[in-house]
């Protein structure tokens, strides 16, 4: 039975990397990657939103000037054609993530009843 | 291809649904469902286990009274054998998840990087 599960896993990675979901993000990755200038704006951008996702998630305040900083950030990389396209990219495979979790974990649902909504 | 991601999620679904693992803990939690008196101890400890959780994500403090009393009610139900059995099957189902977490995040991991250690 332990194998089963475990080939099925191996099976979706697989079904994954070959997604055109995850073929698109890894194009547009490589080529945000081979550009510094776009690399520099996505690193930047990705730093500032970990930033801020780990005050969030350790309750801290995040100050009104951060809070400008990010949103003029994304209001920057969201006008690079390329970053644009990634972020997309990644929104739209989170989305087919969220997706396959649900399914996978609708057993444990169906055991102990769909958290409220 | 979207189509075969979709496939492979619902073919662990099953294996998930079909593993020892998750038939053991259903049969434990459906034992345990049964008996008024097990599933009064085991509902009174999962409530405390959320509130406790709930508080830690959001950064309260937890009163050291709070703390005694949640060790208290663990070592309780610890001592119920079904209830004991039943959190032990929870744990297995959740370190084979984790594991399945792991291999269907992998490309992503290749692409973005492991995170540090
Ligand atoms: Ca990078
Ligand atoms: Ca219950």
């Amino acid at each position: 039975m332990m194998s089963n599960v475990y080939d099925a896993a191996y099976d979706m990675e697989k079904a994954i990397r070959n997604s055109s979901e995850f073929t698109d993000l890894k194009n547009l990755y490589d080529q945000v990657n081979a550009d510094p200038g776009a690399k520099g704006m996505f690193d930047n951008f990705r730093q500032l939103q970990m930033t801020l996702q780990q005050k969030q998630m350790t309750g801290q305040e995040i100050a009104p000037d951060e809070m400008e900083q990010a949103q003029k950030t994304v209001a920057l990389v969201q006008q690079h054609e390329t970053i644009a396209k990634l972020m997309e990219a990644e929104q739209r495979l989170s989305m087919v993530i969220a997706d396959l979790n649900r399914i996978i974990m609708k057993p444990l649902e169906d055991l102990y009843g769909a958290p409220e909504q």
